[in-house]
């Protein structure tokens, strides 16, 4: 079934991966290594746009990408024409995915370095989901993250998201999802709408205005059509001189008829300057309960900026800079080999900070007497939460945690290839990320140098690191 | 069809739109104003990463989808439960797309200001595919355009696009189809790879080394699954402490058994540096024609530096600043309405630079004796090529064209809403990049301080804006 340019179902099954997945997968396959256990953790080394925290987002999607991660006998050809194995595309022709996976509840907060999602099962199984899981995770976190800047800017303003038109193509259905979850209250994506279940908003385009000879009838066309859910564009031709007065004619007239104006949106100008004159506009026609929403290239700083000014603006809509996430555009996670057969596993490097943390882990946070976010210890499964952590990097920095509430972070959502829990509705999530980021201390909210959060380790973790460190360095000198 | 995290086909077919295209449309409809005649251009105010040009992306996506935007019974019904009129949903129900739609080749070099896609039809058609084409064609150039500027750095070397990983969810389908498009040899991306019939290339990750007991085993395994296609990855330990050695050692142990170790990969470190020393190291084995690779966060600035330096590198993979247009990550390409019942329309603006140009236009480029693209003039459709252009916005500085050769840059390629050519193959639209860049005068595509390309009006065409400008002021003041 062809649904899109081309598009078909084939773009987000097992071929959904980078070519070396697959390279690497039918050389474990060729030495009988497949089904080898193997652990796998993903994790980011930096909290995206400089903050201090990130919400974990798109584990929805992974869940159901993993259930349907398949090769179509079409994918199989294309393979085999591209010089697989023949013998090995006969097994992938039965593969599934049949590990398992722990990951926090989505719209969770976390922290660089700890393990965010431990993957396990064989070794093909979970080196194959490698690019699939990140493109996911990266993505759908760094929206959720951006789109939480701008929830802590507006404060309990509104939130639209309405970015699909200069979101990265297909992107744009995630990037609606993933903002839905990081704390907005509308997109204007029908499409993400519908598959997810997420509150729909518009207005009108200028064009619209502009497609009839003046400003006031296309006020009124479109008030005639939508009654008391209108929202009418104010900067056709002048936002002061002709789209207020217009706007408060319509708003009259629908009075009139028994209905009222909802909203008057404004998308250039100095929105600040522009907001105080037409709410000023509105109430000296006695129109008090008239929004205003605001548009026009807005991030969280500009919000933050609008607020600072107490601009009396109702709603905000955000397009390009969340839906790309704007600057970062890239969430820096990575997919890293934890431990084969059982055996602990490294990836060394240069720099102490970019090695990675060996064995099978959990996350244990811990939490303030009032409930806050205190910090968080990675340890190895077999051990309980440490009641003292020790710093990653720097020797002889420990925190002692006992008597500190704590809860394990991660939990399983995957079982032997099936989803291990229902299905978690976006709004949920949503839900759940707002109360998340409650808790967390507003040093670490802030834009400015927020505070560091305490990511540590149990002393028997990063003994092991040490020790597979030294092991390393011996054997590159013998 | 369930084919994605719950992304039906409908994620890509009426509903790919933001809400206020089907409020808009709504309103024409019930006016009776649906099938009233209206021209829309696409075009862009900026050249993306600061460059002096842009390699325009996305026309075969684009195409495909317009001939595929319809509204399932399971869309209709959202739409009515989210408010839409009954009445409406039905006249919906048998929408196609019936418009035309013309457009330069794809990998196209295209510029600010002028017309890039001209669409015609109904005014409701021709507004509800809005969000649709922007989504697509700002992406699709911004990363095309991305890709043609590593392309100018790497000269001839080989360019391998792998960022899925870290692409905008979905949005890395489309990213690797343009970047191979602006120029890039290969893709790691196996969905886009099978889609658009584009070459896909891969290595190894560190994971895989790292799942063996030592490195050596590790590459020997790989070479053995791999032979002639093998690439190997040397910084898992220590680049040219232990991956060097032991990957001269696979090599000739390929070399006994009548094979080759066809590259070796560098993925961290200082590139140049560990380049000339792994080149040393090879040509002393006796290995001059094995390759080397080089990856980790490469971008167009970084891989002219390498270049600069003369690192004897023979290709490049770029990641995530390719697949998500960093640092841009969006092309600010808009959709306005140019004319409606035959009438031109313009939206006026405080600056004259963002004001539109009005009525049905078209774009002829001129070319020097030597067949270099000189200037492009955008004037109405029912003028000839002009012989002598105005500036957009400054008053007396105008440009002779007169004898130059000259052809149309749009052509169509959708007529009544049937393709109109057929689909151009992603390896065809890239050769036609790249000899269209090679037209493009040197000064236009240097990275700093480009030459700025001279787009200009028709003395006609800036006679009618100026004066629907006065006309608008006029009104205002009335």
């Amino acid at each position: 079934m062809v649904v899109w340019g081309g598009m078909e179902a084939c773009a987000i099954n097992g071929l959904y991966a980078d070519r070396y997945e697959l390279a690497m997968a039918q050389s474990y396959w060729s030495e009988g290594r497949a089904e080898e256990s193997a652990v796998f953790d993903y994790f980011f080394r930096k909290n995206p746009f400089g903050g201090g925290f990130a919400v974990f987002a798109g584990l929805g999607s992974l869940v159901d990408a993993l259930g349907s991660f398949r090769f179509s006998r079409e994918d199989l050809e294309f393979l085999r024409a591209d010089g697989f194995d023949p013998d090995f595309l006969e097994y992938l022709a039965s593969f599934a995915f049949r590990g398992r996976v722990l990951a926090p509840r989505e719209g969770e907060v976390v922290f660089p370095l700890e393990p965010v999602v431990r993957v396990e099962g064989g070794l093909l199984e979970t080196q194959i989901v490698e690019t699939l899981l990140l493109n996911v995770l990266n993505f759908q976190t760094l929206i959720a993250t951006k789109a939480a800047r701008c929830r802590r800017s507006a404060g309990k303003r509104g939130l639209s998201e309405f970015g699909l038109r200069r979101a990265q193509g297909l992107g744009g259905l995630w990037a609606s999802r993933a903002a839905c979850i990081g704390g907005f209250d509308t997109t204007s994506n029908l499409a993400a709408a519908r598959i997810w279940d997420l509150p729909s908003a518009g207005t009108m385009a200028h064009s619209f205005i502009q497609s009839y000879d003046d400003e006031l009838t296309a006020f009124r066309t479109f008030a005639a059509a939508h009654g008391d859910a209108t929202v009418l564009l104010l900067d056709t031709y002048d936002t002061l001189r002709s789209g207020l007065p217009n706007a408060i004619r319509v708003a009259r007239e629908l009075r009139e008829r028994g209905q009222s104006l909802k909203a008057v949106r404004l998308d250039s100008g100095d929105l600040a300057y522009l907001a105080r004159k037409v709410r000023r506009g509105l109430d000296e026609a006695g129109m008090e309960d008239i929004l205003i929403f605001a548009s026009n290239q807005l991030d969280e700083y500009v919000i933050q900026s609008l607020n600072q000014q107490h601009a009396p603006i109702d709603a905000f809509g955000v397009g390009t800079s969340l839906a790309t996430g704007g600057p970062d555009a890239a969430l820096d996670g990575v997919y890293k080999l934890a431990a084969v057969g059982g055996r602990p596993r490294m990836k060394a490097s240069e720099t102490i900070a970019k090695t990675t943390l060996p064995g099978r882990k959990a996350v244990s946070r811990y939490y303030d007497d009032d409930g806050m976010m205190f910090a968080d210890a990675v340890h190895l499964v077999e051990e309980d939460a440490p009641e003292r952590m020790v710093h990653p990097f720097e020797a002889g920095s420990s925190l002692d945690l006992s008597g500190k509430r704590h809860r394990c972070v991660l939990s399983e959502v995957i079982n032997a290839g099936k989803a291990a829990t229902k299905p978690v509705p976006v709004r949920e999530a949503s839900r759940y990320a707002r109360e998340a980021i409650e808790t967390l201390p507003s040093e670490h909210r802030r834009f400015e140098n927020p505070h560091i959060y305490k990511v540590g380790l149990s002393p028997r973790l990063r003994e092991l690191r040490d020790d597979l460190i030294k092991r390393n360095r011996k054997e590159l000198e013998s």
